[in-house]
């Protein structure tokens, strides 16, 4: 192959970093810990954009673009919320360059800003400060708006797609009368996030919410989709918060009811980033590159022709035209990779490590007997298929590729989840990896000392999880739910 | 009508001030010059967005993101560019806050960046930089690259969308393997923004360059495009640079030729934003609100009931969705407007304050006679409309008026373009708008003194403009073509 990967089993977290650079999806910049997506990369996104921006459309939300800086002072207005960001922002202090003197520029001492700007980490304060002006009567509510936006959260450890300085993401903030409304808009957006993982990533996620000390600053619950890895350990896919009245009462929006009482408005955020990128490379990917799924994939069938003479590339060409434009037909997007400067084993490689969900080879047996060769992504198995029908087959095969991904990771996650009762057991599967269901007390310390001793976090309380009798594996003390501990990226 | 605003002829400023507010566009944030992109002005944008990004992608382009920061040392390599925009930058000085023990936070001197960083105010030095580990050899050429994106440039005075401190956009950044190539891009897309702004904004624009004076810092050769608007002053609604071997130089960018040669790459950038919108608005609207093309229209389609008894919104509501089912079967967007809040007359001055192009009325009387009342936005005439093909009806009137705003605009231009041959009379002309086609002798110090004594620069030097002997308005010196002046946005 022409650029050989580092395998899994050697070093997975090499071998991420290795596929994420080769398959051209993304590399490091200039500028410490933010990355430059790539046209194959970025491609991926704007489908996830796409879908999710559907549904977020049809359950009634709107888009709209609030400002990149926010005042320094807003961020202290709600107590939690300044405690979990303002730790690791990028602050702008002056608005102005001059010359040195030396040929290259400084920053003009002059032009200081009497308060200093913050690039956004996350946008709850800019947004309440704004829909104070927006609401006055419960005519003004539900406001259910989402923003696709850049953000910046100072990391000391960068890691592409999973952990960068500035990521790329939707953020939504909505307002209702009630707290019963706000939760359920928490609820849905965590359904909608679940069957975007499940039905386009295909990944299987673990629906809960996060324990006291794991929640969103400023959060009075936050629900999370949790995703398990090839290499055992989780994967926070996305969030989604009830914020109470906690940014209404910091910002002072208030609500005429129909009561005519003035009551705080309800609140909820929720956001998925590019993350959602490594958790699709992370779960579906092998030691030949990329396996995207059929709906995500920038290009869903290669059609390679293998051929000697020039006459013979022409008539396959002319083959190829013919189901390329039948598979256009049904929406499928599809690629000719005609390049005569490569040879087809380096294309079949090439087309492998970028994952492309199908591949046709077309050779002169094949302009005979009026077939294609057929090789599938996420199984490398190959079949000769006649051309009749050709783009009903490939449409199948598609789908057939998209749900056998999902049932792959499906049996993965199954076979990498336990049931645990003793602390000495908890230890030893919770190095191996995988979701480790288990009681626990529900104190902060007894989280705290869990984590501590073995690295794992509880990475959620099941959203209806059966109740059961148990023994916390820590402490002992009793408790009536298993919630669900990992290691975590 | 509900929220009165400011006529043009009392007050032009103000009155767009009033609508970009009222018809809930967009709004002043806290953030001195930043503005809020509201729900439906933000609808516009995306309407923008889709159009353009698939005449880029249909023309070979490809999206990626880089980083929003730059670092202060890339801003010098390119001498030009440094001096156009150093000036009116975000600095960001510091990665963290800490609490300032008042119960507020302040910047924690000690998590100072070693080297300062700048965000975006343009994007040719940071793609740059990155496209050196791109480009190895002519393979790699032509590189095809836009972003959508947001940048910072710092201004003093502000409008909403035509000037703001941070604004979205694309930015287009090729790289060529020769300077013809370069060239032909720098046009063609060129073209594509004329073709955007005349067929979906419905505004007739000149294409041009700049003259060196205006030209984008750091490139050779700035096309353009310029709109006239309805107070006679010229807006720029989109720049395509041809940039020469500028930042290739700046950032050693080389590429192996076919014939095994180092030479520089030669490149384009390009790019249009938001203030589209503001050339939107300013072009069509009238005292009574937005004219939306309906091409760009949020919602195409109102339909407003006339009832007294429920009994007969009920019957018209079903008729509204039979239309409405037709409309959307079409992909025209419809909204159905059944508030009983408030009175149709209040619906009627709110729809055409929101620029709604085609406005559909069903009382009692159309539900006996088998009809609807269509009123046009744009014209502000009424017909009565029977019900059979009215889907078709309604697709060709939403044409009519595609057209009809274009050619009404185009008209205005053509009122107010003028060719002009002595001094006295072009600071007359000037004074009262409009594009006035003059001569001049081709010097900086020429287009200095007119635009101090006049206030007019010089829009563009058209391309393809015919070649005839002429004087300077300004000195009298030779001169071979007209170019275009006006006050300018």
């Amino acid at each position: 192959m022409a650029k050989e990967l580092t395998s899994r089993e050697e070093n997975y977290s090499q071998w991420y970093n290795d596929l994420v650079i080769k398959a051209d999806l993304a590399e490091n910049s200039a500028v410490r810990g933010s990355m430059v997506i790539k046209p194959y990369g970025f491609a991926i996104w704007e489908k996830m954009q796409a879908a999710l921006d559907k549904m977020f459309k049809e359950t009634g939300h709107e888009n709209a673009y609030f400002p990149l800086f926010i005042p320094k002072s807003f961020f202290a207005r709600e107590a939690a919320h300044v405690e979990g960001f303002a730790k690791e922002c990028a602050v702008v202090t002056h608005y102005r360059l001059k010359n040195d003197g030396k040929g290259g520029v400084e920053v003009d001492e002059t032009a200081k800003l009497e308060e200093e700007l913050i690039v956004r980490p996350t946008s709850e304060t800019i947004i309440w400060d704004t829909y104070k002006k927006w609401i006055q009567s419960y005519r003004d509510l539900p406001l259910l708006i989402n923003q696709w936006a850049n953000v910046v959260r100072w990391e000391m450890r960068t890691r592409l797609f999973l952990r960068t300085a500035e990521f790329l993401w939707q953020e939504g903030h909505t307002a209702h009368e009630t707290r019963d409304e706000a939760v359920k808009e928490a609820e849905l957006i965590l359904d909608i996030y679940a069957d975007f993982a499940e039905k386009w990533i295909g990944v299987p996620v673990l629906k809960g919410v996060k324990t006291p000390s794991e929640r969103f600053a400023g959060a009075v619950e936050t629900y999370c989709i949790e995703a398990l890895m090839q290499d055992g350990k989780a994967l926070q896919a996305g969030t989604s918060h009830f914020l109470g009245q906690n940014f209404a009462k910091a910002f002072d929006v208030k609500y005429l009811t129909k009561e005519n009482k003035l009551e705080y408005v309800w609140a909820s955020s929720w956001g998925v980033s590019t993350r959602l990128i490594g958790a699709l490379i992370m779960a579906h990917s092998d030691d030949n590159g990329l396996v995207l799924p059929p709906k995500l994939a920038p290009i869903q069938v290669v059609i390679v022709p293998i051929f000697r003479k020039p006459e013979q590339l022409e008539e396959i060409s002319q083959k190829a035209q013919t189901i390329m434009d039948e598979l256009k037909a049904k929406g499928i997007s599809v690629k000719y990779d005609d390049r005569d400067t490569f040879k087809p084993g380096y294309k079949f490689a090439e087309w492998e490590l970028k994952g492309v969900p199908v591949r046709l080879a077309i050779g002169p047996r094949d302009m005979e007997n009026g077939t294609v060769e057929a090789a599938r992504r996420d199984t490398l198995e190959k079949e000769t298929l006649s051309m009749e029908d050709i783009a009903v087959k490939i449409e199948h095969l598609l789908e057939n590729i998209q749900d056998n991904i999902y049932q792959k990771a499906l049996s993965f996650r199954d076979a990498n989840t336990f049931n645990v009762d003793t602390w000495d057991e908890f230890k030893e599967r919770i190095e191996k990896g995988g979701f480790v269901w288990a009681h626990w007390d529900g104190t902060d310390e007894t989280e705290e000392k869990i984590k501590e001793e073995t690295k794992a976090t509880i990475r959620l309380i099941p959203i209806d999880g059966k109740q059961e009798e148990g023994v916390c594996i820590y402490t002992g003390k009793p408790s009536k739910q298993r919630v669900v501990f990992a290691k975590a990226y």
